[in-house]
């Protein structure tokens, strides 16, 4: 199974390519498993010599990109010319286009009545979600599908129609059981060591993968086996991780496919308790990875960006002492923000940051990456200072301090604090 | 010129690939074109498979990926059995990896010393963030460049080390400008009807890519000529703009490469004017978006997250009678919001957003998707009412109000209001 994503936006770095990983991804779950993904430009030649390649290697292909309404979108009329066949128009299509224009009381151009045409020897693949269908071709036992390039578009055609054919097609007997491992603190060199023995004795059918992001690390145990070892499976995954909870249990947040911020959200729903945050350098970036959660409103009251040292005064009653003889970046300065935050928002916890997210602004006291963090419950409150250095830039400084306040946060409710 | 992404992470796709679409932009600018961008596992027989392959297709190869610290880490390996060659220890990289955990105070173990191992044929490429140095391989007249996946990582060593050599050893002749039109209030088709005369009209050098992100449409330019014509080439660009901002005026930002944010920043530092916002279903969003960009404490002065009703109505004094009667997402809250932060944070201008992000929470008469925004200067307010729908989920809602109240700030600092 090839993927081919069909794109100059995509090759040449202006749109990050979203729509290869969740293909995969949901393929993997169903048992069939990725080969490689090919990313070309949106050029004729580009396109025909790459169908001309992956229909050597696999028997299934899935291309995105390239079937929007204006000049550089070609991959349709490539695919007719590839197969010998004419485009026509589909009718249902062309009525759906029609009645999506007219709700949203847009004039329908001619433009967007292309949109209508498809390759004849395709079957149709509906769009809800907009004006280009996916298309499906079968042709001498190889499989074409083909999907337009905005993301919620593809995906919703892909798991509404995509997916029950090809579960149909491919009643495979393999299937493959991921789960994710949600760590904090600690890094990947320091984590691989710490569980290496547990690492080494896995059977040969269980594999892991490090997924290191900005401030947080994934792990991933895969089992892979048949449809009738499922039970089996499942089980031995569960042990494997019991046993890996025994071996590094402080840096293991979730083994339930919920990141740091989820788990954290159901102790608050759970225990009824409200939070607020107070932010500076990371600008909204915390506020923003908590309002993520759908149902966050259940247990978030709120935040304040406190940018400039004026709001943190003046709204948040920061001691102006603390801010002249410390600085806005410092332990006295969070623990204000923290604890006033609880009194302004009326809240049972809260989370202050502050800190210089560069690329100006840095001291040689205080460097450009330095971020202190305060935490505070009811009866606790607890600062730290880090440095995030200045290799990955400004916004690496902002996702890894957002991420370790949410895990200093995590800490303090969890009492390991 | 062909990518090589190595890695189980994004092929599953829980990592997205933000290193090729680096690489192919980067080399663009120095004249060489990526044919195509191929990802794959980090399993022995891919890996060598591809090598085997893009080696008859192209003279350079550049691989991202699998140089980490652990097991699941085999590319160096695999380059070795490719080429033939040992690994051996490379002083330098020991020395430098020594000092970096020196530094930070922590112990090195076996496994990063591991990491000062590289292909007796490899120049070494020193790595300043990181522990995996990069790889330069020459063979047979033909280049394998090899980086580790870390983003910033690979970024620096690309930037200082490869980019450099690049053009030392290809002296093209060719080269590629890219002019970025920022466009705003119009969706891709309707811009592409508007643009249509002049698109047909473009000599067949030059060409024009839509680049559609959630509430953003970039457009893109590219010149492509010989060395010799760069300033002819230039001047044709620059004249094509005109013609094209004479046609869509009121929909170009900017064609200097700027986002909309930096355009209104900009604005604000040269006005000596200060922002402030109130946040409710963006939750932080849009002021991490303004807060995103470097310099912006020179004119945003702090935001209020107005999650729940409390807060609208205690710290930011949105009346009471306007929550029962109208409803938190209602245009004369987003006009209490934004009038009152006018007040609370000491601004000359503020953006109000109140809506429902999804996916619960919406009415027959509000639907998730519905959400007002106003803006306001010191002697104008303008509210409008928008529906994101529910097509593209709560993060598209949360994007798409955003770039709007951006695109309405804009208008209201350029009078278009």
């Amino acid at each position: 199974m090839i993927i081919v994503s069909i794109g100059n936006e995509i090759l040449y770095g202006k749109t990050v390519n979203t729509n290869a990983p969740f293909i995969s991804d949901q393929l993997n779950k169903i048992g069939i498993e990725v080969q490689k993904v090919i990313t070309i430009s949106d050029q004729k030649s580009a396109i025909e010599s790459t169908l001309n390649q992956v229909f050597l290697e696999s028997d299934l292909v899935i291309v995105t990109g390239g079937l929007g309404p204006t000049k550089d979108d070609i991959t349709k009329n490539v695919i007719c010319e590839y197969f010998k066949t004419p485009l026509i128009i589909h009718q249902p299509t062309l009525d759906h286009i029609t009645q999506m224009f007219k709700d949203r009381g847009y004039a329908l151009t001619e433009v967007n009545q292309k949109q209508a045409e498809v390759p004849q020897n395709a079957s149709v693949l509906k769009n809800n979600n907009g004006t280009a269908p996916g298309l499906w071709i079968e042709n001498n036992g190889k499989i074409l599908v083909v999907l337009p390039g905005v993301p919620f578009e593809m995906k919703s055609i892909f798991t509404n129609e995509v997916i029950p054919l090809l579960k149909k097609k491919y009643d495979t007997d393999k299937i493959i059981i991921h789960k994710e491992i949600i760590t904090a603190g600690i890094g990947e060199s320091n984590l691989s060591d710490l569980i290496e023995t547990w690492e080494l004795s896995l059977p040969e059918y269980l594999s892991i993968a490090y997924l290191p992001k900005p401030g947080q690390l994934l792990l991933r145990l895969t089992g892979r086996g048949s449809k009738s070892q499922e039970n089996q499976l499942i089980e031995e995954l569960a042990s494997q991780i019991v046993l890996l909870k025994k071996i590094a249990s402080k840096h293991i947040i979730s083994t339930e496919n919920e990141s740091l911020i989820e788990v954290i959200g159901k102790w608050f729903i759970k225990n009824k308790k409200r939070l607020a945050v107070a932010e500076s350098c990371t600008g909204g970036y915390l506020s923003h990875i908590i309002t993520s959660l759908p149902g966050s409103s259940q247990f978030y009251e709120g935040g304040l960006i406190a940018y400039s040292n004026n709001v943190k005064r003046e709204i948040l009653n920061v001691r102006e002492q603390n801010l002249k003889k410390h600085g806005a970046v410092s332990e006295f300065v969070v623990n204000d923000m923290a604890i006033n935050s609880m009194g302004l928002f009326d809240v049972d916890y809260t989370i202050a940051i502050s800190g210089i997210a560069g690329p100006s602004g840095g001291t040689p006291e205080k460097p450009v990456g330095t971020v202190w963090i305060a935490v505070a419950s009811p009866t606790n409150i607890v600062a730290e200072k880090f440095n995030f250095g200045t290799q990955g830039g400004r916004e690496v400084v902002i996702q890894r301090a957002t991420q370790s306040a949410l895990y200093m946060l995590y800490n303090l409710i969890k009492n390991n604090y």
